[in-house]
């Protein structure tokens, strides 16, 4: 098996361009009554036109059977074996706000708690807690001091909140403080190797400062701490690719984990018609474009079929506008399915379809599951895709002589 | 790659309820006067209809061009990589003929042969005596004793037998005493290990001991022994898919490799038509049912096309009745293939359906190779079936936040 190493060797710059369309979570399945997916049901002629164009494929996120989530999900399409390199759940939550992390921060997924006088745990969510809340909680937090590290609490939503411990030396290899269940007690949190004692010292101190400050609120007086990861050692897209890469992407998980693989994070404002004109505006300045299109995804997940259609309407208007760009390889693919049937991501192989003068293109003339699987890729491993596309955009050497 | 131990993870239990129909040595070859294979050929309107509403595919039992035994077909099927996961050849014999294992029973195929009187063997099979005499020379050497081992020997057919050797501290690691070739004398069992010096002298002694009681016999005048192996470390079912499963196989060697891997082995009758019965006899009683069906490989093997092409229509009469139980997953599936014109297993891909609720359909209209050549999950690796299983009975957490 050819890894990213080798891949490295073998990548050389070039003026020629890649844009790479994520429609999140576009796979789907047939709604009963007709027995057509998402994407076989929707109107979009200019992305039917492209594959007509194209080589087209099914891609499989990290292993048949196996549903992807959000972060294994993109590490695949960007070619890091998601198995391989993974992201702890602290950096995920991290990353899903947009903290710009230092190399050494260790991040925790954090919950506000509520426990009774002997310090059981009786309600995991404090009663599910308002964001407003969390946020005058969270300035609380940000008040406590502890030598030798400098302690850094984000709200998130409702009950939950990121800890960002920066220092020297801090080591993530720590077990959790919550137990995950309601009738046990917090666990101090203890050190998986010796190396961690020190912090494990320093995160039992904050959670002891943060009681003491907590202990009079109502519902959320007292935190649980889950999660301790730290940046993991992924190669940047730069090294791996010799690219100059640049992500357009509105939902801060994406951008958090575009800039953890060396991507240039731009504005990408509010919707994918303003995406597609940042995609223009910096069209000159980088040679690889990662646009993401959420709806898709959000509309599954909700469970509205025809939602996720219009979805992929509102999609499919503004593939002219990129084509008029003339990219050397253009690609389309989904990070997972989230088929509206199911509500939820899923295990289903993903439609794909690359552009460029130098594939070879098939009999396919839609872009759909059933079409797709008929496509010259046949059903591949997500992470195959970055090798086509630098092969397509005539980037990559030959392996041997 | 996902491996066990992280499906292991990813599984938990539902009640939900998986059927898997194993048709062995499914796949085919065309007949030269048809240009169809037997699967093309039968009558099998069951089969296609389900087909209509299922994902299908093709599987490689172990690799390309790689033509796959029994033990890790099935294996295969079950999830275990056969490379990793290897049976030994004593332990496949054993499990041949239904014997229940202890952890540590060291299992050798036997043969008898004849020696001259300078111990020169002559006929490595005996003359292919008889089933009948094989079973009284048994007898004899089941009267062997030799002290710190327990000693069994179990007929075969014809001049084929297995030793079993029970004791504590037993070592299978040793060499064959059968040097495969005529002219030459059987060989001492020499250890691999200086651990198993001591198994050694023990299976030395009984050889020696099998010689004094054969020597009179006109053919069957000595034994020679191959293939010593031990019970494979392979984590059960349940243990890696919290399933309750259970086996409904009609021959010994599929009813052992199902106890071997965790599988509860049921009472199957003497052909499909009653291990149908069974399956709805014990439906309620667990979530994982595999039905082994096996006229299709013996009449391929016998290079009897139309026999072979007979037995998938007698299979196909009992698929009303599985679907009557409506299972959440119902998998159609072969270990091998094996062509009525090669007369043996082959190396061809096998085909593959899968109907759930969650499956997404694709385009095929009957079950064959062609048309499940063009199936939704395309050529794929047999040991991807229970992840896709699982995933379809929605048995699977998400990977990755």
């Amino acid at each position: 098996m050819i890894d990213l190493e080798q891949i490295s060797m073998l990548s050389h710059t070039s003026a020629s361009k890649i844009v790479f369309l994520v429609i999140d979570g576009l796979g789907g399945l047939p709604q009963p009554e007709t027995g057509k997916t998402e994407l076989e049901s929707a109107r979009k002629p200019n992305l039917d036109k492209l594959a007509r164009h194209s080589v087209c494929g099914l891609t499989i996120p990290i292993s048949s059977g196996i549903t992807a989530g959000s972060t294994p999900g993109h590490l695949a399409l960007f070619g890091y074996d998601p198995v391989k390199y993974s992201v702890g759940r602290g950096i995920v939550e991290a990353l899903g706000i947009d903290i710009q992390l230092e190399h050494d921060d260790i991040a925790a997924r954090g919950n506000f708690c509520t426990v009774d006088s002997n310090e059981v745990i009786i309600d995991r969510r404090a009663g599910r807690i308002s964001t407003e809340e969390n946020i005058e909680l969270c300035k609380m937090l940000n008040k406590i001091v502890i030598d030798g590290v400098e302690i850094t609490v984000y709200p998130v939503k409702e009950h939950r909140f990121v800890l960002i411990l920066r220092g020297n030396g801090l080591k993530s290899d720590l077990k959790d403080s919550d137990p995950q269940q309601v009738g046990l007690c917090p666990k101090k949190i203890e050190p998986l190797s010796t190396d961690a004692g020190e912090t494990a010292k320093l995160v039992n101190e904050f959670v002891a400062q943060a009681r003491g400050k907590l202990q009079k609120e109502r519902h959320a007086n007292m935190v649980l701490l889950r999660g301790f990861s730290q940046h993991p050692n992924i190669p940047g897209m730069q090294d791996i690719y010799k690219l100059k890469p640049c992500a357009i992407a509105i939902y801060p998980m994406y951008r958090g984990l575009a800039r953890m693989l060396g991507m240039r994070v731009l504005d990408a404002g509010n919707n994918i018609a303003e995406e597609t004109e940042q995609l223009l505006n910096c069209y000159k300045d980088y040679d690889f474009f990662f646009i993401h299109f959420k709806n898709t995804d959000s509309r599954g997940e909700d469970g509205d079929f025809d939602a996720k259609m219009q979805a992929i309407e509102e999609l499919d208007a503004v593939i002219p506008n990129i084509l008029k760009l003339d990219p050397d390889v253009f690609i389309v693919a989904g990070d997972h399915s989230t088929p509206a049937t199911l509500a939820m991501h899923s295990w289903h192989p993903v439609p794909f379809m690359l552009n460029s003068k130098w594939c070879r293109p098939d009999n396919v003339t839609e872009f759909s599951e059933p079409a797709c699987a008929t496509g010259g890729l046949g059903c591949f491993p997500a992470v195959d895709i970055m090798p086509l596309a630098m092969a397509n955009a005539l980037k990559l050497n030959k392996f041997g002589a």
